[in-house]
């Protein structure tokens, strides 16, 4: 990582050693609200942005994302996460309590198309994208003098299908090496094991370039072109073992007329790929997200 | 119909007297364009408007709509469609000239929920959609009082499955009784027969409400919500022998997200099916569409 | 009022006799929302929906809208709201409490162009828009019959800048004595005077045919059209005594493109007029809106 | 220009030696396309695309671009455009032939803002945008590695008001000496002179970040966040001696609520501007754009 990034970085820890979020999904009842808020007030955590819903007033679930701003959290976090335990015991919680300094850290996947790879690295550059990219993996070498310009970690790894499963044991070995928080596949193209997926639930973040669920699988913008749709689509969405069947984190489209061949069907979606990706990644990094039964709620 | 809106109608025919559209389509080759401008030219005609369009430069196919304005062509215009043949048989075109002042008489086939007849009805009401609503049909009474407050005729004609023989022939005697150029099924819910569709090529518009091919058949708001997307849409396309698979004329999308839950859907997609479905019998009734090979051309 | 109409709303007044609606604006401090909430818990009530948002972490201003179900609301508001008054002071609040089931009461003012009136009638006939349309008045008589073909108190007012106070008091009497909360100007065409204004405080929503502040004033359409813009837009915003200046509730856009003359301008700005009035009203109707220093935030 | 790219151009130059664009702006009548057709028939030229508009049937104004492959182009380009000028004369046209394997050379300016840049550096790296960019030239260094780096030259020219005349000479130099066709101000931030913009008619090409007319002049994004606006925008345009009033080629919104700040608007913001300029770029380059009275018509 070139060292200008690595003072954004810090910079911006700097001024989030203090923030925290809380994100609380359980069944309702009432009284939620009053025991985490009363929880924060204890800690002197001044809540900023709070973003509730319940899938139904009886008998639905509660969803929650408290982002407050708490000082001393550094050092309180781990006793806050300790005390908060008895609370989630009583409203059967699941749960997270996130520092913000804690910046999360990325891998990219990609194969030979590079756009959306570049969009996340553009965003990364500019701050707007705070995450730490932590290493790039690629079945190609197309991508190696733009990553590691940015003095990013490139890591060329062949892959078909006939050699997946040596693939992602070093794919694997990478990942814990890097300690990486986030798995992002910036039109990867391969498919991933049931292993590789158990392994990072809601963590692995994939591109499809239709509006899904039209067009899964391949070769999507031929189908779209053979379809006649006036519509073409990308869907961002957390990575299951079906097929483009997992959580959908966010989708776009831009309309498109009978002029468009194949070829003006590929560059128009390309821009939409690129920020459906940019803004999936974004929510997850910023702890937006949380999944319940093969859907996002995005706070 | 009422007396006001007759009377639109007869304005706009009176405004329309010289107005023509010519729509071509056939194999591309040099100097199709040179001998229908010089046609029209020879005619008097000005080209107001004039779009063109070709699959490919070699062996393709060519595509032109051209809008015109002529002296006397109330008059000339069966002689002029009769010299045409000439050129249409020299370049091997499928071809129509249609005059502006036979305005299009229009069906409208409704079920019980009414929101896109009454889109139809109001952009008729203002001016905005020209074209005669010679009646509408339905297999429910709750539509009468609108239609008939507005002295449209209104047939009544019980549906299902069992008897869909018997209802179709009474359908296709009234738009032959009433002479109908189109027929759109503004949610009619009810599936015609390969013998009512083959009656009616390219003259049947539906709307359904997805974005076409995601959710093809029943209940595509239910499966939406169960596929948790963040975007929902609605399609309208001409009616072939394969469900939902017709020639797509327009589609639009609006943005939904995690709270929205079956109901929010329909309401949010009821906007939508309004003016895709709007859009879209607007460009028939201006002959602004030329389908080829399950697609169309939208000028 | 229609009967069937009125079942729609008894009905929903009984479905949401026990749900309440709680908006507070306050400066920011730690501890708000904990006591907001055990508040709302020691009343036995449940949070449905809440949504929070500060200006600034320090010093700012601190917004939230809660949604909650409490048994026995409708015997309990009056004693909550006597006791919440203790937390406002000590907080510094700006606030009010809702029941669900005290719909609101609006009166639409409309000149000669109807489209607007149109869509709030239709929304409102569907049980989309969960108001009561107390009366219309208009300076003209075209919206007459369909007004009172719905049973709705229309009330003829000629008006013009000669005799504008005269006319407000008629109106303002009227809006008196049918108790009216909201004043719909769906294309009133008329300048209200200040008095008018400061009797209603973010109580008069309008919808300017431009995206504001673009096209300020008289005649946006005529002026977009000279200007050659690519997009037309609406703008819903409350009243306030500068032209077009009020806070904003919503806006919308659609493209259009050089063969648009006035005529078409204005008739695919009707559609947007329509949906962006609808929401901005569907948003007031359910407390969704916080008026700040001429802007609004809306939950 | 790195060799990569040097071999892309050439290669659309061979594929596209055969290609031209006629684009032709005159006072209607009958027999325009007519003469146009034959004259293109009479080359040998096959038309591929044809877009044609007249802004009133009567006394209007007729605009036609036609795209068209015509065998041995590249030899008979110029007499063909000096036959062409006998019709041109007839008809009082202003018209333009432009062979496509003739590239445009564009010039690029920037501030220190470099999001513009960098998409139109993009799509021109990925063949999207078919254009030689001829050199970069900037009153701030920051852009220098990123462009060289891609073996464009970049000129660095420091300005400001007081300098104004000495910079535009040099810059004039350098567009003279580089033979540029295309000027483009991707965020450059300085206001140019009268004598640089009469130098150049519709050749600069400028984003503006707001939707035209609104926030003409400085700091859009801070009025847009002070208005309290839910949709904020850009403008391509091109360049005349009013600020921001110049012909108006694309425009686009994106959609923001009352938690974005100032910041956060420009972040938005700059995806809106950098994909409007981009194809406005596009426009400008296929040769798509004819300026009519300070609007344009795009084809």
């Amino acid at each position: 990582m070139n060292t200008s990034f690595k003072d954004q970085i810090e910079q911006f820890k700097n001024q989030n050693q203090n923030r925290g979020r809380l994100l609380v999904s359980c069944p309702d009842q009432p009284g939620i609200v009053s025991a985490i808020s009363q929880f924060l007030f204890s800690h002197n955590a001044n809540i900023l942005e709070s973003s509730q819903y319940s899938t139904n007033p009886e008998g639905g679930i509660f969803f929650i994302r408290i982002e407050f701003e708490c000082p001393g959290l550094k050092e309180k976090a781990a006793s806050m996460e300790q005390q908060f335990i008895e609370i989630a015991e009583k409203f059967s919680m699941d749960w997270r309590l996130t520092p913000v300094y804690k910046v999360k850290k990325a891998a990219i996947f990609v194969s030979k198309e590079l756009h959306c790879l570049q969009e996340l690295l553009w965003e990364w550059q500019s701050g707007d994208l705070m995450t730490e990219i932590a290493l790039v993996i690629s079945n190609h070498e197309v991508a190696r003098d733009v990553v590691e310009g940015l003095k990013i970690p490139f890591h060329y790894i062949p892959a078909n299908k006939d050699i997946r499963q040596q693939v992602e044991e070093k794919q694997l070995q990478l990942l814990e090496e890097y300690d990486v928080d986030l798995i992002v596949l910036a039109r990867y193209m391969q498919i991933l094991t049931p292993n590789f997926v158990a392994a990072n639930p809601n963590k692995i973040i994939n591109i499809h370039h239709s509006f899904l669920p039209a067009f899964i699988g391949a070769r999507p913008y031929e189908r779209a072109y053979g379809r006649g749709v006036k519509l073409i689509g990308a869907t961002s969405h957390y990575v299951t073992n079906d097929l483009d069947e997992g959580p959908i984190i966010e989708q776009d489209i831009a309309r498109v007329d009978h002029r468009a061949n194949v070829d003006t069907l590929k560059k128009i979606g390309r821009s939409i790929e690129r920020s459906v990706l940019a803004r999936a990644i974004k929510w997850h990094v910023e702890d937006r997200i949380i999944v319940h039964q093969n859907k996002t709620i995005v706070f």
